[in-house]
């Protein structure tokens, strides 16, 4: 955590920051939040991440105080403040304090800087291993704070040498915990479409390969695929080759694949270069 | 809220309990609850609910500093400088602000004293509406605090005049929001088992009746039911009397149900003279 954060209307020391607990984004769970990166001082994708912040605050009927502008006004702020040359931002909008304890009310805006750290190395290299799970998260198309079941689950990845989760549900999968996942087989790539959170980066592989299928993708599919990816903003796209203890193919990141993390990382230069 | 709440480690003001907004309780939405009612100035029913909220504790990985017996005298110091003869208590136990922003670590227990109040008479005498939505909670066993979905989905049920939702998937209910379902058919009482939390008050109406099935319920067997009930802290023995748009029975609340109410009440004043 980076020395100053903005709090509700102003920037201040992020040791400082406080809410109150009976907040409903404690007691019921209840906020909405977005993560991005900056590059050289610049936010990537930034347009993306606020459209879907606002979106999120909408769809969760929480009033934001600040424009668009205003965000990205106050985010280039604090990226000034806090010398934050390459690191992660957060925005986190709470439900508030409810007179029922339930619906939600007015309630508190904190954006935060971060240092962040992306997955070693050796995990672009070789792939990482996700652990399948049934399970659809809640209101997937909305950024919420609701990660109850992965972080209660995450020990269970450790437990296996996994990197995270997939999730599945009726035969078909969804997501990971905190990325979207495709899946590559005979040269065709592909990606679900249903209970998932939209990515800013998959939206970005979308526009590098035009071809991908956006469908419905069984559990069989994944584990009969050439090669799986998972992509996210503290991940960019990360070779999975392992599901639960089923190698895909021959267990090594595919061709397809690391094309793929070359022209996103093409793609992120250009952006940060803006 | 009343004027002086459990914070870490000693009873202070509750407008200065506090909370670092990066505590994953906000930030994941980790954390776990309970919550009970007191009559006469007694927690009524506090070892279940103090036995629940460590076994909750125990089953998401979060540490509670505090013995049962330490808890119960806190509880009771509270009542006393709240001079809290009836009313509502919550214990609330966080996931703690997290290197990764992801893993528990070490949390903060508060624990608040609250008004309570029931529902108004006239549901009591005509019974309530629940809306009937697709969903299973995560972990539902355990008392957390993730009801992003149904916070969220409560618009829906102002809009429809309805009290609340319950759950089913797959043709089969499971659970209220906050509450447990009951339903009746030809003088039969049953109630489900899976994907729900075990209620205290539940507990309590399984004592009353013996004879009351514990068994999968179709939501076809609900519709069609003679009498249907929910149960809960915050509402006892409430009459289910309409799903969606469609009466149960004749759209009253029946006899079973109305013994049983009853009954509660006799136990419980019981209780509270102990």
């Amino acid at each position: 955590m980076k020395q100053f954060c903005f709090s509700n209307d102003r920037i201040i020391d992020s040791k400082n920051a406080s809410i109150h607990p009976m907040d409903i984004g404690l007691i019921r769970g209840y906020g909405i939040f977005d993560f991005f990166r900056t590059s050289g001082y610049t936010p990537l994708f930034l347009t993306d991440y606020l459209d879907r912040f606002i979106r999120s605050a909408e769809k969760t009927h929480l009033k934001l105080d600040f424009s668009k502008e205003e965000l990205a006004q106050i985010i280039h702020d604090l990226i000034q403040k806090n010398d934050l040359e390459q690191g992660g931002i957060r925005m986190l909008l709470t439900g508030g304090v409810s007179d029922n304890h339930f619906s939600p009310t007015e309630g508190s805006l904190f954006i935060f800087c971060e240092d962040l750290d992306f997955p070693a190395p050796y995990k672009y290299e070789n792939g990482v291993k996700l652990l399948a799970a049934d399970h659809v998260r809640a209101i997937a198309d909305v950024k919420t704070t609701n990660y109850a079941f992965p972080v209660w689950h995450s020990a269970d990845w450790k437990k296996a040498g996994a990197e995270d989760v997939i999730y599945h549900h009726n035969g078909f999968i969804s997501e990971s915990s905190r990325s979207n996942i495709f899946v590559i087989k005979n040269d065709k790539i592909a990606t679900p479409d249903q209970n998932i959170l939209h990515g800013i980066t998959r939206k970005r592989v979308l526009e590098l390969n035009k071809k991908i299928e956006i469908r419905p993708i069984s559990f069989d599919e994944l584990i009969d695929a050439d090669e799986v990816f998972m992509t996210a903003t503290t991940k960019k796209i990360l070779p999975v080759t392992m599901i639960d203890d089923l190698k895909i193919k021959d267990g090594k990141p595919g061709p397809k694949t690391i094309e793929l993390m070359a022209a996103f990382s093409a793609m992120e230069k250009k952006n940060a270069l803006v």
